[in-house]
């Protein structure tokens, strides 16, 4: 499937020089493809190379889809892509869920994700499976929220409450997945992703895969320490990168109100008020002292940028750059490996979404045989 | 060869049922290892298990050989260790290496490895590769000193200078991997280990591997900031943890001369030095500090405190456990998965050595056909 993702003009012909089978064994492949609806003929190949013209494929704009659905502090969302990533619908619904009863939200979520679905259906995608991103530390079963602070969140069997084929994952973690499989850097398989919303969430992937760590709680950036006797942090420890760069602490210094958000923050910024001025110029800071340790125990080939920051980032990244400048031993690393993501603010809602397709694009005749098999039960 | 490497009474029938051959296969290929001096029959086994009794075999501890040699600021050293992991034969000398012309360095150097490789071919050992442990960044071919800013070295070609079958690895690398091979913890794959000389020197191991980072210099913990307006760096950054923790810093904290080294330290500590017990409290926290950031990036099973620190782990353990137990967010982190290496000082050199005889265990086929070829030739 992997070679019928890359682009334009793909024929059996192109996929069999491609993977190093004969044109009759990728023949029989893409006819089950096809069949499955994983596939689309897309007429006559483009003109312009030698041989007898084959008939372009891609991967179908209709059949399996993925659903994603985010839970965030003020907000809930859904949306559904197609097996080329392209979100196909979205619904979203503002929420105070901060210490919010758990099993409301869930019950907003589910009819949320319930729309989304039928739209799906309306465009004849057919949902494969459902993953919910949340701001906090995921069980192994990938159904449960352990902790979520920021929701005030302790063991809330969230995928039990969504239904079957729904599957739990930190949102940092989906931020950092999106980049990789929908962030447009061909190249890049080893980096460090950062975002935050009300924390500071980050993920690092290492040879084109999510690094977990033994427990599955790697990542945890926003932990770092800047200053240790800085402020307290909402996890009881002092001076973390979030007391200076969290979305609260950018804010209070900034001297705006919570309830506003970064959009006004971003407007004061734009605006040039010195308050959010030093505000963003000491969350880079901090930023990128945190980031200097990570890039000198990770050496990863650049820093990511993404989610609600990236909006922030000129006025953020000439402090993470100066930081990084100073403090990475590592003398081949440059200013221009800290990136910016150009998903936007829903790259975290189209990694969840996308993840479900991937399984599919990943292991396509397993999909198949379920697939088959739960249309003739 | 890894299922004879797990202990006593392995015979060819209970190698069979481990690795799932047939007991004539792996009679072949347990002939081929004893023909090559791989491998050694220790006679019956031991009694205690039903059936007929087989032929106990073990690694030999005659044939293939690794040398280690190390590169320190004050001392030059040799080893060699057989299949088994034994330390053979240790050479060292005395040598004060910062600044000192590289050519004079390597001289000496060669000359001890050359009188280990002798001592070792006395007791009928075959050294197979050398391995070189430096402090400080290796070139992607293995065999230059890139930047050892502790020798004030840069661009050094180790490797031409010492031979071929040379290799050459940061030592912290190789502390972490013989603490793998060699530390007794066998269930332990995931873990970040720390040690110090004169820098700090730290290496990540994920999932029983090196974890080298994009561009291979991750794990470089010593320049993770403490307090990042803390006091300048050899690296020209500011308040890195090695400005804490290493050994200089510590030192003169302590008020002993850097001429007198860790000893001098370690018996003011035992004696209750008030000035010794306050530079290893504010090392110890600084080191804490800076491993919370890399535990809560990594999410590793544990940190190994190895090299001379082990020595020094009683003074310096509880602050680090104390910041550790504050800062870490996985809250089944727990004191205990801060453990100290039973490796000693010379486990780099032990690691260097042995990693010269993996290359065999991990391949002996591969290794027996170019023996035999030099042998033919």
């Amino acid at each position: 499937m992997s070679a019928l993702a890359t682009g334009d003009g793909v024929t059996r012909a192109s996929v069999a020089a491609e993977v190093g089978l004969t044109r009759a064994t990728v023949s029989t492949l893409v006819d089950e493809l096809l069949a499955a609806g994983l596939v689309e003929e897309r007429g006559a190949r483009r003109p312009g190379t030698v041989g007898r013209p084959g008939t372009a494929l891609a991967l179908a704009d209709t059949g399996p889809a993925g659903v994603g659905a985010e839970i965030g502090v003020d907000h809930l969302a859904a949306c559904v892509v197609d097996l080329t990533g392209a979100v196909r619908c979205r619904v979203e619904a503002r929420a105070a869920n901060r210490g919010r009863d758990a099993a409301d939200v869930l019950a907003e979520l589910a009819g949320l994700t319930a729309e989304a679905g039928r739209l799906a259906e309306a465009e004849n995608l057919r949902p494969v499976g459902t993953t919910v991103a949340v701001p906090g530390l995921v069980g192994h079963d990938r159904g449960t929220v352990l902790r979520a602070p920021n929701l005030r969140w302790e063991d809330v069997p969230v995928a039990a409450a969504l239904g079957r084929d729904t599957v739990v994952e930190n949102e940092a973690n989906l931020g950092a997945l999106a980049e990789l499989w929908l962030g447009g850097h061909p190249g890049l398989r080893d980096f460090v992703h950062v975002s935050a919303e009300i924390g500071i969430g980050a993920a690092v992937v290492v040879e084109g895969r999510l690094f977990r760590g033994a427990r599955g709680f790697a990542g945890e950036l926003g932990h770092v320490p800047v200053r240790p006797d800085g402020p307290l942090c909402s996890c009881g420890a002092t001076g973390c990168l979030e007391t200076y760069a969290g979305e609260e602490a950018l804010l209070r210094a900034a001297g705006i109100g919570t309830g506003d958000g970064p959009g006004a923050l971003h407007a004061a910024a734009a605006a040039g008020d010195p308050a959010a001025l030093a505000a963003l110029e000491e969350a880079g800071a901090a930023l990128g002292i945190a980031l200097s340790g990570a890039v000198n125990l990770l050496d990863p080939q650049a820093v990511v940028v993404g989610g609600p920051l990236a909006d922030l980032a000129p006025w953020l990244l000439p402090g993470v750059r100066r930081e990084l400048a100073e403090r990475v031993t590592d003398r081949q690393w440059r200013p221009q490996d800290v990136v910016t993501s150009a998903l936007g603010p829903d790259g975290v809602l189209r990694g969840a979404a996308y993840s479900a397709v991937r399984a599919v694009l990943d292991d396509p005749a397993s999909w198949i045989a379920s697939w088959t098999a739960k249309t003739d039960a």
